[in-house]
């Protein structure tokens, strides 16, 4: 087993609730009837998967029918962007997202502009906000779909979702608005209904919750096909067998979360200022103060991301370079390139994600660690 | 908690190993970092992916490049047939399959039916096995994909895999061929190399495995597109955060039945047999000797299957009346007609389904309530 000094990669998965943990054991020790099934151990799973739904959905601040889960927070982009156009043929061939979209979105965007789709993107500031006059001039009559994330996961930049509804809509009533809210779901203020969103993905592995399971909201009045055909599970909008113990750890999870989450903000949010200011004099910020607490992505200019990664991991400190989603390629990030990051910045940027579940010892540490090589370096002030 | 007499529902989904379950519990503990992270905690995660690929695809007779995960045998299903069709547009737009297979193939084919292929449905004899000679007759020129199941979920009717490929590929070599590998999976022998398939599908949790989680076998050379686009997991064919614990999950299971098939085939012929012969004056036979042991499907004509069902629930017996996956609907089982059975035999079929951790007092003791019942009804003779 690895040594873990410091977990701070908090946006790439986190570390699963014990609670959570053991409550899936049990669920699949005890309660394992196929939801489908007509007998009792069936409808003993299938009142767990409503209880999960429940929960999520009064977090949502929408109604339990408008919550479908899927295997994952990408299969939950896809079937808002794909099933919903393929629902709505005649809505119209343009697609609008912005430039620093998770790949799940951005590659299905890709994949849509070589099927007949034109695609455009919305260019981003230097904080990494998206440009909503860009965005204003984007709009048209045959805008179907316009897919923007709630808080960004490589530099924890909020999106000002409601502001962004508001400029879509006042163009064209028509364009349905889906958000990828993995990055914030549980960790800040997400209440779908106040924002004018009409479809929305969240995922339980960012959360302390297991991997493996994702959910869509779909308003009411939005149709959107299925994706994977089947039994016709999840209302006919997802089949396959219910993962019915990640389902209930999803639920669970967010039960845990629910009453907790203005202390958490406030706690990564010190964890995070603490951190910044042990190394202020050392680094580039390429996060800022409106964003994320849960997120922040820093540079050292000269020394390499995977130079600052590997000497952190040899101190059991665990970061990562980019997004993990898109870890496996040696690309700039198309997030700090879409801000006007300078290329040697965006080179040595490394990104910290934090949890609630980190001490100040932990930052701390870290802190330390990367000023110590810093000094090795002879890069410190 | 429901009171567990005897569960014969195992076509449905099983209870999982305790050790796989105890297993995947320590792994969410302990094993937590993101495959796809560039620290040493993703990459924990990622050998424990690949060493479930390789069990699996050793098991299998394949190499490990050509298993992908998937989150359900429905997905990878749809992987299978959509995910083919899309990456060769030229293949022809001619698809067969049986009538008797799973939703998750049917409704797959239904769906292209109304997108532009032409969608031939191959018949099957009384024994539940499919017309060889049909099917000789169906495949054409441009016929691209044939997709017939292992074993049947309903009946347990085994398809002659390795003959089927032979039909096809004396016509048109080109012509790929899926088999839907749910039910026989590391229940029966199958040894994909020996077959001739191209393309394969199986499950985790109906082996004693975890839910949410399955794997497409794709032959080295067969050209597959992803349906579900982000990250390029899964060597670009199947994006998303893998469900490590369940993969690994998975791995373990086949681990643990590997050694165990050939004894535990015996153990449930045996089972089967008992069962049959305490029943025998009272029952119509849908299955047959020469399918697979582990699925039983019989009719008490003139007693409905729901109430057969409920009777035998309200004793702690769990079993099905159809297949859990279209048990929401209340049609008759395309299964049984697609065999001829009457309707009034179809109208009481009830699908007993072993695993090999039920016992001998728990299939008698199911046999004995069924007699009891039927001699309440003054059925038996």
């Amino acid at each position: 087993m690895n040594n873990i000094e410091a977990y701070l990669d908090n946006a790439a998965t986190t570390q699963i609730f014990k609670e959570v943990n053991k409550y899936m054991f049990e669920i699949q020790r005890d309660v394992f009837g196929n939801p489908s099934s007509r007998h009792t151990l069936g409808s003993a799973s299938e009142k767990l998967i409503n209880r999960s739904r429940e929960v999520i959905s009064k977090k949502l601040d929408v109604t339990s029918k408008e919550v479908f889960f899927t295997a994952s927070a990408t299969e939950a982009n896809n079937l808002a962007i794909l099933g919903y156009l393929k629902r709505n043929p005649r809505a119209g061939r343009h697609i609008i997202c912005s430039e620093i979209e998770h790949p799940s979105v951005l590659n299905v965007y890709e994949m849509l502009s070589q099927n007949g789709y034109e695609v455009d993107r919305i260019k981003t500031d230097s904080s990494g906000q998206i440009d909503l006059d860009h965005l204003n001039s984007l709009v048209r009559i045959d805008t179907a779909l316009v897919s923007v994330m709630f808080v960004n996961n490589e530099t924890g930049a909020i999106q000002p979702i409601r502001r962004i509804s508001e400029v879509i809509k006042e163009i064209n009533l028509n364009v349905v608005f889906h958000v990828d809210a993995v990055q914030g779901f549980c960790k800040l203020d997400f209440s779908v209904k106040k924002l004018g969103v009409d479809l929305a993905t969240i995922s339980a592995h960012k959360i302390h919750g297991p991997k493996g399971i994702g959910a869509l909201y779909v308003r009411k009045g939005v149709k959107v096909s299925p994706i994977i055909f089947g039994g016709g599970q999840e209302y006919g909008l997802r089949s396959g067998t219910e993962n019915v113990s990640a389902i209930a750890g999803f639920g669970k999870t967010v039960e845990l979360l629910d009453k907790e989450i203005s202390n958490n903000i406030s706690m990564v949010r010190e964890l995070r200022g603490k951190f910044i200011d042990k190394l202020a004099k050392e680094l580039v910020l390429n996060s800022f103060d409106d964003g994320s607490p849960y997120i922040l992505n820093i540079s050292f200019p000269g020394i390499k991301s995977e130079v600052m990664l590997h000497h952190l991991e040899s101190e059991g400190i665990y970061i990562s370079s980019g997004s993990a989603c898109a870890s496996n390629r040696n690309t700039q990030s198309h997030v700090l390139k879409s801000m006007g990051v300078a290329k040697a910045v965006s080179d040595s940027a490394i990104r910290i994600s934090f949890s609630e579940l980190n001490t100040h010892e932990e930052v701390m540490f870290a802190a330390e660690k990367i000023n110590y090589f810093l000094n090795k370096l002879g890069r410190s002030k």
